[in-house]
């Protein structure tokens, strides 16, 4: 059965879109600023990875994905905060991402880390309330809660993000670097295809097996990114070799970029195997593994 | 029937205290510094008076407030993540909170934005576990969900914050300050109360009367503290007119101090009126609301 991927995540990426104007509130409501600023950044963009791979989680399992819609939609929300704070001058200071002046440059240091502030709250908010209108059970949309803010919070991305700050310029360890990448990057990624796999009512064997494909495909995607910062290229949308220049710690400056190669390599291997007992239904999480390696080509 | 108001927040001061103390991962976890952060602004000398006044709500109906404290103290930790981001340097850029070092001063810009954001993240983490280990209806949890992260968000805090930055030494009128303190203050303590009343299962009705005189506390809390800006006091551990100096959206600069003594006392009378109905049971709220007057005199 032919599978068109770069099709697939347009109209996904497109569903992901309408649906997040539908829920921000307009730009022009009072107080202007912060409702503007919020909107840039949200609409930036984005490839929409994590939302459709929440959508992709629950497709494994059940078919009316839209009733997710608003759950992908959070996910984004909360992804776009750590953008926006990441962006800071007090933390990457980068002026662009994606091609584009980043929410500082734009509306000033306030606002951006208010925008970003407000993004996380927006998120948790469209959780609860999306959590009584798409009629899920209640204890599934509190386990889908907990699992998106233990993902963000110190068991997740603040830590490795945390860590990132404070290793940057000095000498680190591999155990730094897995644990940055697996806290700042793959901790979210692994939560957004068990929430989708959750809301679906998968078994708890599932959601385990969806967690460890998760969790490697997030590594993947992170060395991947490291890769990208090293040989650049249009897509990436950021000047090539910014990580290198800030004295980051990365996979490709501990290993060398062919070691990083393989690594990528070997973690979509991994994830895969976690879910090679499953059907059809996963071939969108199996496209997306694979893809997010060949990108680096 | 004698009620020392005094002894009864010391109480529950110590109460949440020690729960925060609970919850928090130890300090020395890894990475050390982001740990240590947390800790730091959530132990540096809090009234806790949001968790409070959700104990205060819930006890205006039922015993067993003990149920309640981890709800109690993600108010606090979404509270103190406030403050933190409040004092940057890129919002009111102060050194100095409750008589100590900020917490950019002591651990630096980057990580004291993380560990505000770790504590939002990690007050909804807690609200959405809570909810599984207190016994608590699932579909209650998710409204006490919703209504904190409402108050947060761009219907309540943020919004509030935001305009607050903007109209710094500009020209505003009375509607921005209006809105400024019923968004940047009054909808984080009127939700504080609220969610203590719906987890007790108090009717829609009572809320809506709690929700009343929780906004009303709310902004006399705000106009009393414009008023001790003002006139300072060694309680409030800031330099005596730091708002003027900021040139800040303030009741005591838009109308002075006589007529802000006026408003905050009218505010109380409103506020005790929404609750005349109540028992004796409610006289905690009560009792709190008139001392939030009393600690400008």
């Amino acid at each position: 059965m032919s599978f068109d991927l770069q099709r697939y995540l347009k109209a996904r990426k497109a569903l992901i879109d309408r649906e997040l104007d539908r829920l921000l509130p307009p730009q022009n409501r009072y107080p202007e600023k912060i409702h503007q600023a919020v909107r840039y950044s949200i609409f930036a963009g984005g490839k929409r990875l994590r939302p459709i791979l929440l959508l992709a989680g629950y497709q494994t399992f059940k078919d009316d994905f839209r009733r997710c819609l608003p759950f992908a939609c959070a996910l984004e929300m909360l992804h776009t905060y750590s953008l926006i704070h990441d962006d800071l001058p007090a933390m990457d200071d980068d002026d662009f991402r994606r091609g584009s002046p980043t929410s500082h440059k734009v509306f000033g240091e306030s606002i951006a880390i208010l925008a970003g502030d407000a993004l996380q709250a927006e998120a948790f908010a469209l959780l609860a309330t999306a959590g009584f209108e798409s009629g899920f059970p209640a204890k599934t949309v509190l386990k889908v809660i907990a699992d998106l803010a233990q993902a963000s919070g110190l068991s997740g991305m603040i830590t490795g993000q945390a860590l990132d700050m404070e290793t940057q310029g000095k000498k680190y360890t591999e155990k730094d670097l897995e644990f940055i990448h697996r806290h700042k990057t793959s901790a979210l990624i692994r939560a957004s295809i068990v929430m989708g796999a959750r809301l679906a009512g998968a078994r708890e064997k599932q959601i385990q097996a969806l967690s460890g494909f998760g969790e490697r495909v997030g590594l993947a995607f992170q060395v991947a990114d490291d890769i990208l910062d090293l040989k650049g290229g249009k897509a990436f949308g950021k000047p090539r070799g910014s990580d290198k220049r800030k004295r980051k710690a990365t996979y490709t400056d501990l290993f060398g970029l062919k070691k990083a190669e393989q690594r990528s390599r070997e973690l979509v291997a991994e994830a895969l195997k976690f879910i090679e007992d499953f059907s059809d239904r996963a071939r969108p999480l199996r496209e997306i593994a694979k893809f997010l390696i060949e990108r680096t080509y």
